[in-house]
């Protein structure tokens, strides 16, 4: 069964076209908080909300000496259309990078994309008609609910736990969805420090889901940008490492260079990487020239693994502000605590809603994103999404010590209204707090 | 009625996942041509194919300052995600660039997009739904064709002359497809410099096009990449600079500047405008920072109207080569004989098929695009589209004087398998050529 929110309207009677529009159009609806972020986007205002990485820790000199290198060796072809699939000798790089991660692959069969997003467009238009189904964790990683919305297509959500996505629970959904008559086009899945509950897949769930995957004929497409931003062990080696015909891969430069570039990739099986090109070509012609030599050429002179590093250090160290802050400030109510990546998930009391509560928070001068997002059915209204990412460790203390005056401030509010006796507030409350498990 | 040709198959058997893409897949068929243009890539080649800028005419020394300026003074916003509307003073830029086609805007109501292309994808996905129908010059665009096919919408061809667009023909296919019981979905329009055909939309019919839409509440997608790239006077104003609340308006850097960015733009009524940066982020979340910042940078602190005067000039003694080359080589056929731009519609004997003749022509190291390319119902059997925009005026020369040796072997072909007689080559033939017309 299907319990997607309903789209919002998709135009309103001062717009003369409003009759026009695509039936798909009505799914990409502006988000509720969007205006709140707006606001939210002041200097003064701690955002733990947004996902940007931390581009300040790159030495810019680097990205200038790639730049002028590009200019004078290939002037002409930076400024050049380019092929809808992409620079060779880049597509020849990220198969060095993605053997980091135990991937095996030809250059053949990688596609650049503007960003890693756009190849999560284009898989989307090549697959989906309106009424199939995607599967993902519940919660997910917001755009790529709004593109397979976007398509006419639901996102159905697996349970995950602290192991990341419950195999049990991805059989009961395929079990569900079949007996329906429901045609699943792909499982969703970000396996290593996901966006937005920062778990990772354990090595044998990796196997397990994949056995699913393959014995229901499911297509995996992994969304993979944190895999590099490991703090100290490595994540599980990728799901594409271990499968190749059913799994669609997707890697981005944006967390281990700069998003400003938008240069991603997809890694797909041959035909459907003959598709994605021609859908790449008819969408954008070509992706940038000019950045894919850029990002070709620092992969090529420059030390960019010391650079990872320097970056999961930058990241660790983030991460650890904000669990202490976590620890001192909100010591009774539950979080992840992510080995890798951007984000910690946090779970408030039941009766508190994240969303309900955001305009106060901004009004404390901090942001979060409410966990309502991440999910197409109205899941993690007591679920707030921090990023730990771009601000500084001094920051997120004080955006964290924010919070807990907003929760305060929430509890003491429902208390003024409550008939049933006084509530106390986070910072000494004793209830026990859920194990961090995110369904 | 609808004449379109059938999309190709959507995959075969040694694809796993042939039964799992979506229907509107199945538009997306690689086109016939293309193996053949790898070929002709060779750089012995003369490729009057393709429709590359003639980027060495940018002073490169200009755009390496451009890039030297973004990052000493704004490199962590240039490294970073940026907004899916794109940036702000870059919007208000555009203004002035499209104020010289007598445009007048808000750079609120204008969305940075990845090249034009992706504007026109944007739109394509934001309006039609499977059936619907686009009105089109015949012939259009090619990966305009290709857009509206993969949405599943039909591309009805409206008939040109050297003026332009026919008002009469655009009147005949609406009562036609209304008729009919279709939904005309936007009035797709290249009105300057036409591509392929080299055209210009007078301004009578200019005002004509657009009553004719507004009676009929059709919206009117204007994509002008050319418009500025006048080699004597200009074109007459844009339609958006006559109509507003009816005209999506489509602008690019890529002619003006470089492709290698890939930075267009969409100015389009408010409402729409709102759709158009949803889509755009669902699609990339936010088109390149470094590139808007480039390209802001370049038109803030160069005379980038000097420049443009520069690449008029280029492509005028292009195009002026390619004229007196047609008129020497191959006199007895008609072609158009544009005012801007970078094509040359040719036409040649009704009993020759320039898709057929393409591998000879290869053969004898000169490319084109066949004219089937450019409708979406088998016509431009007969036709070719010329570049002159890359190849230099020595190149342009060679180039037709191998065409002429193409077109007679043709012919002498022809000939030898013919009952009815000799048949005359086309450098010494004296067949009546048909006006420039060119339904």
């Amino acid at each position: 069964m299907s319990s997607q929110n309903p789209p919002q309207s998709s135009g309103n009677n001062l717009d003369p076209w409003y009759g026009n529009y695509a039936d798909r159009t009505a799914g990409l609806a502006a988000s509720e908080v969007r205006a709140l972020f707006a606001v939210a986007s002041r200097p003064e205002v701690v955002s733990l909300a947004g996902g940007m990485p931390a581009v300040s820790a790159l030495p810019q000199e680097l990205v200038v000496e790639s730049m002028n290198r590009v200019m004078s060796e290939q002037g002409s072809v930076a400024l050049q259309y380019g092929s809808g699939q992409g620079v060779p000798k880049l597509r020849e790089q990220i198969l060095d990078v993605m053997a980091m991660e135990g991937i095996k692959a030809s250059a053949d069969d990688v596609v650049v994309t503007t960003g890693s997003q756009h190849a999560l467009e284009l898989v989307s238009k090549l697959f989906l008609n309106p009424g199939d189904v995607v599967l993902a964790e519940g919660p997910s990683y917001v755009t790529a609910i709004v593109i397979f919305r976007s398509f006419q297509a639901e996102t159905h959500h697996v349970a995950m736990d602290e192991y990341g996505m419950v195999p049990e629970s991805l059989r009961e959904n395929i079990a569900r969805l079949k007996a329906a008559g429901r045609t699943i086009k792909f499982l969703y899945t970000i396996p290593s420090f996901q966006n937005p509950a920062g778990v990772t897949l354990s090595w044998e769930r990796r196997l397990e889901v994949l056995q699913i995957a393959r014995e229901n004929n499911i297509l995996v497409l992994e969304d993979n940008p944190y895999g590099l931003l490991h703090f100290d062990a490595p994540p599980p080696p990728a799901l594409r490492s271990i499968e190749q015909e059913g799994v669609i891969y997707l890697g981005t430069f944006s967390k281990t260079f700069a998003p400003g570039f938008r240069v991603g990739w997809a890694l797909a099986p041959h035909a459907i990487r003959e598709k994605l090109i021609l859908a790449n070509e008819a969408a954008v012609l070509s992706p940038s020239s000019f950045s894919q030599l850029v990002i070709s050429q620092y992969l090529d002179t420059i030390d960019w693994r010391a650079q990872v590093d320097r970056f999961r250090g930058v990241y660790k160290e983030r991460k650890e502000a904000m669990i202490s802050a976590l620890a001192e400030y909100l010591p009774n109510l539950s979080w992840t605590d992510p080995a890798g990546g951007f984000y910690v998930w946090l779970t408030l009391p039941p009766y508190l809603d994240s969303k309900q509560m955001l305009p106060r928070a901004v009004k404390e001068l901090v942001a979060y994103t409410p966990g309502t997002a991440f999910y197409a059915d109205g899941g993690g209204r007591n679920n707030i999404r921090l990023s730990f990412c771009y601000p500084t460790p001094e920051s997120i203390r004080i955006g964290v010590r924010r919070l807990q005056n907003v929760i305060n401030g929430e509890i003491d509010l429902l208390e003024t209204f409550s008939q049933t006796g006084p509530m106390s507030t986070v910072s000494d409350r004793t209830f026990s707090a859920p194990p961090p498990n995110l369904d």
